[in-house]
């Protein structure tokens, strides 16, 4: 069938050819028809010999939703996204739908932003029964919603983090910080301040880093602040407050980094003599802004874990993994050593 | 049947009711079950009743899949993006999905960036018959394409931008060019460049506005560069080049602008006091890095487009019309009067 599908596709797409048609070519009925074409296993053999050779006869295209209602899959894959205008998520799309497509599989997106949209979403997924996969974007699934997933028998992948005890493919994000911790310590900094944005791996990194330095890390050093740009402006702010501030500072990912900078701008100081910045993902505008950074390859850990899916739908994933890709640091111009007392 | 919706979903997600099941209890085919309850407008009044109050009876939540294989919706709506991880798409994304979801429908995302991924999706999507309507996120259609389009039956909506002749909501970006464009003038700029990334309405703005001032535009003075901070850096390259550089810079968006800026800094060049730069959008690192820029509400155009979705859907739609959102001048520290003559 598959030789013809093209020419059927060129010559009617107006009124296709339906799975009503093949049901009674075949002489059965529209169920057996649709089961019989949807590998169900509960189907006469000759029956499903007479259903193929109908389709076949007829230039049959099974649709999606023939195959659905026989329990058959939907092609879809529903992707779970908390922030889709951030980079950081356009990326991890942008490989999840390259993966997806390349196995012939649909990405239905879903924002999940807060505790209300995440109720309604798994919610509403089991009484649509709409899609045959999940791809969770990090973001933590929590006892109840495993449950939920569980049942409705899905598979479930996590990207851009890992969310036990599903396939998962991420960055090891402790030895990310270590990666940048580590630079500016190597440079000579001894008062190295954070800017996180939760209590999580990139956070240990920073004491764990100073410590293994022999530096006790201050907690009037740490501050912790709102995701993304006025964040970081705000936590720089708190960190120049001090009675000594730091000489470089970690902040959580370029876009609180940047938002570090501004502040630093503001107050007159020069970065990096003043005061060296880095900070985590290599975003584009990193590039133009000459941030020093550690790189993490976001569009891979969507376009693997769209293979992950695919090979999951296949059956041919073995058993629960948690992939880790290969992080690096990128210097740029706002690292140096730390310069003269102020 | 509403009320109870809730109920059977908490009891039995596991082995829900299938249409099969509300056929049999009818005693009626699943196609004539599928009809009655996707109305249809080809089944008996008495048929309808008997299938609703099976329905009824069971608890049956209907599926998108039962209502599309009748040839009724399937609640699904396509969304056609050349960039998901540029901000401007991923925000017109986040706009969409929450007029969709409000409308209790589904976005099913393509990625068409290049002409390959184009005519990949509109030769798939007609023998899929998957979608009620397609969103096409500020991208050209040629006339093939407006053929395939028309002959699905699919009601079709851009967004940040427009194509005749679908219903569209964009801003005027001939306008948006004028206010940078009248902004540098008002400073008292006389020699302007513009850093476009298309023979665009708002590269015609920088003609128009230097015309309407009395100044001939020279053509060195316009350079064309791939859209992005690359592009911008490149752009500023050439027009520093010239033997007598602009005092000003238009450049087509945020991003372009900000690449712009990079190679003033390497240039040892300060802006606004050596040479001033606007862009268009207010991008959130706009916000960051202190540019002057055209602000237009991206987020916003996204989630109009989503309400004309629905609205054609539902057959409210009257006619094709383009809704033009309004931009406005957002005043920040990269613009100012011309700096004495170097």
């Amino acid at each position: 069938m598959t030789g013809d599908t093209q020419s059927w596709r060129r010559a009617a797409p107006a009124s296709p050819v339906t799975l009503d048609d093949v049901a009674r070519r075949a002489g059965v009925s529209l169920a057996t028809a649709s089961r019989a074409l949807g590998e169900h296993p509960h189907v006469a053999a000759a029956t499903r010999a007479r259903v193929r050779e109908a389709a076949e006869a007829l230039d049959y295209v099974a649709s999606p939703e023939a195959a659905r209602l026989a329990g058959g899959p939907t092609g879809r894959v529903a992707v779970l996204v908390p922030h889709p205008s951030r980079w950081f998520f356009g990326e991890l799309i942008e490989g999840l739908e390259a993966a997806l497509r390349a196995a012939d599989l649909d990405l239905v997106l879903f924002r999940v932003g807060g505790p209300e949209e995440r109720a309604a979403f798994f919610d509403r997924l089991p009484a649509r029964r709409k899609v045959d996969a999940v791809v969770v974007l990090a973001v933590a699934v929590d006892d109840a919603e495993h449950a939920r997933l569980a049942s409705l028998g899905v598979d479930v992948v996590v990207a851009g983090g890992r969310v036990a005890p599903y396939p998962s493919v991420g960055i090891d994000d402790h030895g990310a910080g270590r990666q940048a911790m580590d630079h500016l310590l190597h440079l000579g900094h001894r008062r190295i301040g954070l800017i996180a944005v939760d209590d999580d791996a990139r956070a240990s990194a920073w004491r764990t880093a100073l410590a293994d330095a022999g530096i006790e890390p201050e907690d009037e050093l740490a501050t912790t602040v709102a995701w993304g740009g006025e964040g970081g402006a705000e936590g720089m702010a708190r960190l120049l407050g001090l009675r000594t501030p730091p000489t470089a500072v970690f902040a959580h990912d370029d876009e609180t980094a940047l938002g570090a900078i501004r502040t630093l701008r503001r107050a007159g100081l020069r970065v990096p003599e003043d005061l060296s910045v880095i900070g985590v993902d290599d975003h584009p505008l990193a590039a133009l802004t000459d941030l020093t950074t550690v790189a993490q390859p976001v569009r891979e850990q969507g376009r693997r874990a769209g293979e992950l899916v695919a090979a999951a739908l296949r059956g041919d994933l073995q058993e629960p993994l948690a992939e880790v890709l290969p992080t690096r640091l990128v210097l740029r111009g706002t690292t140096s050593p730390p310069g003269a007392p102020r």
